[in-house]
């Protein structure tokens, strides 16, 4: 059985990550594949209490440090757990957001030094990388405007400033400059047009 | 106010830390200091739910990397919530485990690699090191022994094997011999002469 294949989407809140990995689950499977589609921080029991940990909005402070160590550890977890063994399986692995989210929010958004979310991936995943990574890119005030549409409560990272987002934003932007992998699609388009760009995005990098 | 001082207690199960951790307390407030005692992995809500991950049983494989950095998660929500503040107040700070509690369990015992934890230990809490290490030391079978005396069910660490505790006792004591702030002290000795030496150690090493 060969090894299945492994695609991230990233992109801050109202990007329409969520959406478009739908769209995509629904090709992939019209393709034959077996498709996992999960999430981070989260995908398996103990990562998703993690995860609730650092969202929720609590009187303790958790430091950026504190954040970078769970989003890894919850990582770690779910890789073990969940993702490895599907890969090896044969599954198309599908996840809303992997480590470029660490580097955007922790790294660009909250200063983070590189070095250390780096040398973290190293010791965390190093067998473990996406195949391809869709960054699903919009204007942050396009973001926010849809997030803010939809949910009820903020949480954690939601109720950060529009600078923060810029930040996230810019970084990600930056990643997408630095690495093939990675494939940046303006997200402000009309739906159908971003999923037709992600469906050729998928055809080009990783053909049947 | 001049800042409190930061003691550790630490030892392999069964040492006697809970019982002498009290003894010291009480000794603490007689020499009329505010005596804050804690422990690790926790002292903190969000470090405790931290805590009971990574010491609960269940089907999902915690690698030894994601529980060092889940310890070094909880160990900075500590530091920033509670540990810090207590001693900028001047409060005398008694806590059950530490970092060297990480290099021992997880280093020794699980083969992490030591520059992980060094690196961490110095993104974590440069600035918070241990005044005092008291170091109970007892042979792995005694403490098995009395650990196995008090409990019900056993927890991802008291279900290691006696050849795992004999890998951390013996980092603790490489530790021990390479750090001047670590006192070793003979806890298969009597109680009573457990805790005059306790006290000796303090007595010498942060005279009132």
């Amino acid at each position: 059985m060969a090894r299945g294949r492994f695609i991230t989407l990233e992109g801050i809140e109202g990007a329409g990550k969520s959406t478009v990995a739908e769209e995509l689950r629904a090709r992939l499977r019209a393709r034959r594949h077996a498709v996992c589609m999960t999430r981070e921080p989260g995908g398996t029991p103990i990562a998703e209490r993690i995860r609730q940990l650092v969202l929720e909005r609590g009187s303790e402070v958790i430091a950026a440090e504190a954040e970078v160590l769970l989003m890894f550890a919850a990582r770690r977890i779910h890789v073990d757990n969940l993702i490895r063994p599907a890969l090896e399986r044969g599954d198309w692995v599908l996840c809303d957001r992997y480590t470029d989210a660490t580097r955007a929010y922790q790294g660009g958004g909250r200063g983070v030094s590189a070095d250390l979310i780096e040398s973290l991936a190293d010791a965390v995943h190093a067998d473990i990388q996406p195949d391809l990574t869709l960054l699903l890119d919009v204007p942050v005030e396009v973001g926010l405007a849809r997030a803010a549409a939809r949910r009820g409560t903020t949480d954690r990272f939601e109720s950060e400033s529009v600078a923060f987002f810029e930040r996230v934003r810019a970084r990600y932007l930056e990643l997408a400059r630095a690495e093939a992998r990675i494939v940046r699609i303006d997200a402000s388009q009309p739906l159908a047009t971003v999923v037709a760009a992600v469906h050729e995005a998928v055809d080009a990098r990783l053909p049947a």
